[in-house]
């Protein structure tokens, strides 16, 4: 099917995807007293003099703002904030459709990081949570960074929602092919927001032998291009400073992670990988290499971004669990322990992964609900 | 019956009264694939190519942001953006109740006139419209100017709502009296948005012999504590340059519109008014005079801001219709002409006016449809 011209007319009888309803009526007189004047100013004084009531007496708690500027929308790149709309009503709506929360797509006419930041703490009131989506690297750790403050949690999808799905899935790759994430070489093609995201979480998680890619080839100590966060990568990554291109980088790992672009991996470099490899191709829509070239090249277990073949690996097992787990605790931000605790619960929903189901199914509507259990937990735990 | 404490009951039943609600279906992978990736992509694409098409392909045109800093909120003053909440939530169910608007509430951590006029320019993008509420005078002014070429209608409802349901109020209460706008002698008690607004479009409308009193007495030309909007008032307004306190205004005046504060108002300066006297006494929830004591002390027409009297001025009246008919007219401001127009509509759905009824009813479902028809007519007919 051409997805692409069905969406567009889905999206045009619809005119997009999200709607606001009254939780009370508004129908009589006295309905009206209620919900607004006269009844409404006790409402708001209860909440002046105790500003915590504002989490029971309006719907704050359950409202997070999907907030982007259009710079780096899917793999299309700088759209600008109207063409990222769609995507964000669509998170908006996962939102709902997952975990219950109220998600409202706010799209920003500004790319000024300090902008950005002043914008976000001045929303906060009106909201129980934040989620970043689809701004440009390296801005989006400046952002993300400078809101961890703000006393709601302010999540970066891209980075975390990423890092989140894919520890899950690894954890679940290296048991079937008894492999360790301590002992395991893991290279990464892509250096955005995902593949810094996810190497931090790796890390955390026990990996000692990643390597990073960009476009310019791997990321190594005698890099005179590199921007001061991936120059911070070196601490965390490339322990044996290898050097050269993705192909050299893929000699003898046992794990590739693609957030790059489509067919940047050939099935030779596929070849060159230990035994048993894990080739995790997220490229979308294109992967890196299609499922079949990987197999074909002796990879073991092979996932991708896309519903059509097995081991689809979506976000979207991670975001609304994630702030649903946040929001229930009332969490004010989303630690490294919680993280962890969100991506070891989306592992164990796989009762007995093989190669063929490593993670969940997209819509299996049990992942939510258990990852903001583990997530909330782990706060409430002190992780 | 205390509506406060059931206010306070029911918004803690219901944890505040807006929710977001999906418009696509996500049920089934291929749900997933139109209202989110790969097809969303399309989406996307179409509208960075035709940045118009954010109209037909989002939610974006029948979104309004509900907007304030809690500086101002109702009359309970400076309580912050939480306490405005419950406020911002009840216009959001009002716009969808009564205009089928998804309108949503956005209180903000800062008020400062820059900030907030940056805040609104950056949040555009999400929007077909902004309502500005219950921000303090003299701010609410500079901040809506400074938004007219925003390119979306930007309605200070505090001034321009107070203004339309006063003037089709007085529309038909002049019309029940047998006075004339341009004869009539009007006295404004309260000089805040709602006052200052009304002024202005009275004037428009065809009033020549408006007088001003704030708190400090008439507002005349020897007054040496005047803002400058204040100022700028005597422009149009004291034209006999009457000076003194409230009662010498009150005296030989046809038309008395309070937007000011409980018992401002004595019977003996009803008393002293011209024959046939209009009072409107919109204080809330206590008016600036109770309605038996006004017609005791001579008046002809009462009206209040509550619903428990006839003529309840209240612009719930108004700012649904006005909002609906910009956006279907996407209007890219409301003009001075659409809000004469929208007056004049509201106060033709009265079709014999008398003295207990110069205004629908507040629910009344036709006013809001035939406000917005106005309105999106004046737009098109270039007024």
């Amino acid at each position: 099917m051409d997805y692409g011209e069905e969406a567009i007319k889905r999206h045009r009888a619809s005119r997009g995807k999200v709607s606001i309803v009254s939780k009370m009526t508004v129908e009589t007189m006295d309905d009206l007293s209620m919900a607004y004047t006269p009844g409404v100013a006790s409402v708001s004084l209860r909440i002046a003099a105790d500003k915590s009531e504002v989490y029971s007496l309006t719907n704050k708690g359950n409202n997070v703002a999907v907030v982007s500027d259009g710079s780096a929308v899917l793999g299309l790149g700088n759209v600008g904030p109207e063409a990222a709309m769609p995507v964000m009503e669509g998170k908006a709506i996962l939102f709902k459709s997952l975990a219950d929360i109220d998600a409202f797509p706010i799209c920003l006419a500004t790319q000024d990081d300090k902008a950005i930041i002043e914008i976000v703490r001045a929303l906060a009131p009106s909201f129980g949570g934040v989620n970043l989506e689809d701004i440009a690297a390296p801005r989006c750790f400046a952002i993300e960074d400078a809101l961890q403050d703000l006393g709601i949690p302010v999540f970066h999808d891209d980075q975390h929602g990423t890092a989140i799905v894919v520890l899950a899935s690894l954890i679940n790759a290296l048991n079937v092919t008894s492999k360790s994430m301590e002992d395991a070489k893991i290279v990464f093609s892509g250096a955005g927001a995902g593949g810094i995201g996810t190497t931090r979480l790796l890390v955390e998680y026990g990996a000692r032998d990643v390597i990073l890619v960009d476009s310019n080839g791997i990321i190594d100590r005698g890099r005179r291009d590199l921007t001061p966060i991936k120059e911070a990568m070196l601490e965390i990554s490339n322990p044996r400073n290898i050097q050269g291109g993705l192909a050299e980088a893929m000699k003898g790992a046992d794990v590739f992670i693609g957030l790059s672009v489509a067919d940047a991996v050939t099935p030779d470099m596929v070849s060159s990988m230990a035994e048993r490899s894990i080739v995790l191709a997220m490229a979308n829509p294109v992967p890196e290499i299609w499922p079949d070239q990987a197999r074909a090249a002796g990879a073991h277990v092979v996932g991708t971004g896309r519903s059509d073949f097995p081991n689809q690996i979506n976000n979207s097992l991670v975001f609304p669990g994630v702030l649903r787990g946040a929001l229930d605790a009332r969490a004010p931000r989303v630690t490294t322990g919680m993280k962890l605790a969100a991506a070891r619960a989306l592992a164990e929903l796989v009762e007995e992964p093989t190669a063929e189901r490593i993670i969940p199914w997209t819509l299996d509507r049990n992942v939510a609900p258990a990852v903001a259990r583990a997530t909330a937990l782990a706060w409430q735990e002190g992780y």
